[in-house]
């Protein structure tokens, strides 16, 4: 079985034998086990050195684990941008999906698992124990009865999409299929507790056609994984073997992406059946009835995702690393994060050149402002002092992945000039001052578009 | 004091005498206590019936509290667009503002307040209490090691900044003031745990200018949510009196809206000196220090709102009761919930009219896919099979909050004129398919830029 688990992830990144399954295709190859250690190395540091993540050893621990992590600004945004287009696919699809927000504990929900976690008054707790005149019986059974009000927390989103299910069918006016989506933190017993940014689409079908659904799910969340990849063969399905299918699932699809250290899984689907539905409204058959000829009670295909594993893939899938000759013919170690335009958290900056600063300043400030109120992401490089060449400014915008990098000149106050440079193709284009805004709108648009 | 504090809604809801401090403006006006009780019963009932909260008397009642519920997919939406909202204000504003993303429970981070809660393994708690080889002493020792292990839940963002503030001091080069900007889910101990999501700008300033970055966030925020309003008047700020500060606090300010049964907190801003920065970083205050002149550590000023509360005022501020005849004479009420058009969850639904069914629901079909993809939620009205009257379904719409209308009839088959019905005006007007999605946009950006 080639496939990890995630729990198998410490040893599995220790043996990094692993063979690879595909190339990195578009990207610098990687050959030898000893270039994927420094490979990990390299986009750890490049993460924390360029704002995507807190810096500290056990923050970079949860990131690598796939664990929702403390994120920096670049990191912050990137999240938002991933889960801004999994709402756009998800809801946009020819079916009707509709948005849920569920609470993440709830003293009514039943606690499920057997490592179920629940939320504490830890100051409660200790009182009890400090009470001296209770004997070990009394104790105990104080202890319970605190443990019994205590809300378990979600360890999934998919409790809350069945709990849904009643109040939703009305919207559909009891027509199949439809789904509800939410994305939101989960959280997961190991080591202490760890959270989770999760995704999730519960899908309610007629039993018939929940293998063509799962199929259909699973053909298309692959291909928005791959839309936004430099190396979109990292990206792979495959089912989930026999053994390893939960209880209630007749069949289960793993989205995996190809880390250094080996494949570990970014999204899950289930087809579920309805067992889970009919525990959840215990068996109220007819009222979770839906009108499709046979007034069945649906089956589930549930669609699992776990975005802070899926904003790590496409960070590894995005660097670059390229090797070449400068002008004194020194070999220079280029690292590009090629992160897609519609995921990119900074679009362009902005920085000086030579002249008159204060003016130079001013027609940066008013592009900024201009910028952002058409939403475009910007990074106010020229609010800096420090003096970097310009250089260093590239080949640290290239490390955060900024789409393109504007100077603002002498020149741009007497013609309205200014430079433009691609993080992609590394070429530099004039352009006047006006044209830039609708420049980087429509370069966006088009590659969303592809 | 006219303020009322959270804690004590229970009471004030319960005594609906409190004196409303302002006319509810363009609102249908509300005159008397009992005209309270019955808003407060109409809109809860309408959030219900129109997919804003899921149903249930624990949910409506988590709700009312301005704490987190369960929402259905119109109110997921509104908290959505909200929260959009917020972020593009507090980042766009001239001065430097950062999003950081932290950790909901973090073992690292100590545990803060009288009333902490934690995350606790509760099957493991519960192995400890079964042992019975454990004398009462023992008992208590592990329970104490498993308390220790089990991760605090945050119950503010504030403290995930105030760790941010070292690291992202290096992204502005040591230059004061700038901010970290978060939102996400806290935890409130009371009566089992509760969930708010927050938003929370922390903002570092050189220790002169605190009181006047105060007046200035004060004035911004309020600005903000005077801009959705209905009745801006509903919306106010006020001093913190001396005695409700906190330890760290020289100065508080709260923004209030003014609910039927008085008035709420919904955001909170204080000035708060450095003592919390300091004490996080353990007193390091070269590391702590920037460049204004005078090395000085920061002092702090935070913007705290609570906007599962702020989506209740949204709701109950745009509610508006009419009484008109009808062509039978026969009095209606009409419930229009008239929120702003940035913040309304769903701009348009489509509904048809006499004609070829199976015609007009591809016309249908082809415009939703058109809208979604410009990004405006739309309502497939057409896709119900149920027979209901144009006048019923305006009604329905009504109630959403639903902006436009759009009927495709036969006569759209024929020339391309559809009909589009605004929830404002009621009026009716023709337009041509093809101009709809611009005339949407245009509608929707205008009100944002006003």
């Amino acid at each position: 079985i080639f496939f990890k688990r995630a729990s198998t992830l410490q040893t599995s990144r220790c043996s990094l034998a692993v063979a690879l399954q595909h190339t990195r295709g578009r990207c610098s190859k990687v050959t030898s086990t000893s270039d994927d250690v420094d490979q990990v190395r390299t986009l750890l540091q490049l993460c924390v050195d360029r704002y995507y993540i807190s810096p500290g050893p056990t923050n970079t621990e949860l990131f690598e684990r796939g664990l929702s992590c403390s994120y920096g600004p670049l990191g912050m945004e990137l999240r938002r941008n991933l889960l801004e287009q999994w709402w756009h696919c998800v809801t946009k699809s020819r079916a009707q999906v509709f948005g849920i927000n569920t609470l993440s504990s709830s003293k009514d929900r039943e606690a499920r698992g057997r490592r179920q976690l629940r939320i504490v008054e830890s100051e409660h707790l200790k009182q009890i124990l400090e009470q001296q005149e209770l004997n070990k019986e009394q104790l105990i059974q104080q202890i319970q009865t605190l443990l019994q009000s205590s809300p378990p927390v979600r360890t999934s989103l998919l409790q809350g999409a069945l709990e849904q299910y009643v109040p939703s069918l009305e919207l559909v006016n009891r027509k199949l299929p439809y789904g509800l989506a939410e994305s939101g933190l989960c959280f997961q017993s190991s080591d202490g507790s760890a959270e989770v940014t999760q995704t999730s689409l519960v899908w309610f079908c007629s039993p018939r056609t929940s293998s063509q659904w799962l199929d259909h799910w699973n053909r298309q969340r692959l291909k928005w994984w791959r839309k936004f990849a430099l190396s979109p063969s990292d990206f792979s399905s495959m089912d989930i073997p026999e053994q390893e299918r939960v209880e209630e699932a007749s069949r289960g699809v793993r989205i995996i992406y190809n880390f250094p250290w080996g494949q570990e899984p970014l999204e899950t689907l289930w087809s579920r059946g309805d067992a889970e539905l009919m525990q959840t409204h215990k068996g109220a058959r007819s009222k979770l009835q839906c009108r499709d000829g046979r007034k069945s009670v649906p089956h589930i295909v549930s669609v699992t995702g776990n975005m802070d594993r899926g904003l790590m893939a496409f960070l590894f899938n995005s660097l670059q690393q390229l090797k070449r000759e400068d002008r004194r013919q020194k070999l220079q170690h280029r690292k590009v994060l090629k992160l897609h335009p519609v995921l990119a958290p900074v679009k362009v900056a902005l920085d000086i050149g030579r002249g008159a600063t204060l003016e130079l300043r001013q027609v940066c400030e008013d592009l900024l402002q201009e910028l952002m109120e058409a939403k475009i992401s910007v990074w106010p490089g020229y609010r800096e002092t420090m003096s970097t060449s310009m250089e260093q400014l590239n080949a640290k915008y290239d490390e955060m992945g900024v789409l393109f990098t504007v100077v603002i000149s002498e020149n741009t106050l007497e013609s309205g000039l200014l430079q433009v440079r691609s993080r992609d193709t590394t070429i530099k284009e004039t352009m006047h001052i006006s044209e830039i805004k609708n420049f980087l709108s429509r370069y966006i648009s088009a590659a969303d578009n592809i």
